[in-house]
């Protein structure tokens, strides 16, 4: 099965399509590629135009829903390099995944809610989705959302 | 007009001069390059030794003037570049801008306050400007700055 | 003396070890390497299964023990590129350096933090220890430490 696939099997598993527009929230592009890098831009869980899960980890939103946010920012991330290089099968791997949870006053299993994310893009890319990761707890995320994900990636 | 006659004419507008010393607050240098990649530390709204907007936006700081500081950030962060490189004309485009906001408990506009630093990025130095972006809110700055910008540019 | 040589001094005098495994509290890897780029996942400041410094700077935790934390962080993440090398001589540079700190409302002394990384990694590196940086006050880190450090470095 390609990275393709598994990436559709994914987002069915999810119960989320990510063949809409992936809208982003500012002034600036969704990738930036320079040789063989791509630098994707901070994900947040948004489907079209509803951030799906928002709020603080720890405090009504629990490490679950984070974890759902997580899966959904990596899935959007894995749709905009899908488009731009037109299959998964051209990224050669990952070099950085940073996951960004905007979190309670106690909230300390941020590694836990990044797993969630590090395991998708294993499960989508296989060996090209291992990679090296920074997990931040940060007080406010754009829009509310619990999640924000941004990574690098190279081609072959 | 070339991208340098645009900063100056930028400068100008915000009523700040960079034509000073751009300082920086720690054992670190304000850029490094590695081949044609370059990193630029990051930048608070600083003017000589005044950090020109403090404080957290949406508790006495506003957005516009967080918009303000996010226009400071990215203009320190282009004279570096300018003084580095002869001439912003050297730059070939930016890979990622990152934008921090030190934020209140329930301000959410990160992205509107990062705008303001993506637009002036692309007054000044044109289609070179474009870029990926992350914006996070942040729990505390450097020197209680308002905003704090890094980003990765690339040369011809 | 080698920066090897350094590295073992400099662990000396700050008393702890890192000869043990540097463990990673998470599903990725602990660096990444792409051509000549290395990307150093976040460190925090763990000894075995020990965080050495928790908690939040400016609230019980001094500015001294999180100086203390950076510091482990920096050692850290050199250990990780020692073993991956076989050599710190085979560091060419270090392209940017993240320092995130744990802080109170009112902790504004990010940069000092930072500075005892910035000062860990020149004693140690020397002149390929130079480095552009970023500091953020962030409102958790995994695991409730102190601080959390990432890098990149470039090998010859």
């Amino acid at each position: 099965m390609s990275s393709d696939q598994r990436f559709h099997q994914a987002a069915l598993e999810l119960g989320f399509s990510f063949d809409g527009e992936i809208r982003i929230g500012g002034n600036y592009l969704p990738l930036t590629r320079h040789g063989n890098e791509i630098h994707v831009s901070g994900q947040i869980p948004r489907i079209d135009d509803k951030i799906i899960v928002t709020g603080r980890a720890g405090d009504g939103t629990t490490l679950a829903d984070a974890q759902l946010a997580a899966r959904i920012c990596a899935m959007r991330a894995m749709a905009l390099l899908q488009r731009h290089l037109g299959s998964l099968e051209q990224i050669g791997g990952l070099l950085k995944v940073n996951v960004y949870i905007q979190s309670s006053n106690d909230f300390i299993q941020q590694s836990e809610v990044a797993d969630a994310a590090s395991e998708i893009l294993l499960t989508v890319l296989g060996p090209a989705g291992t990679h090296a990761r920074t997990s931040l707890g940060v007080f406010q995320l754009p829009k509310n959302a619990t999640v924000e994900l941004d990574l690098v990636a190279f081609t072959h």
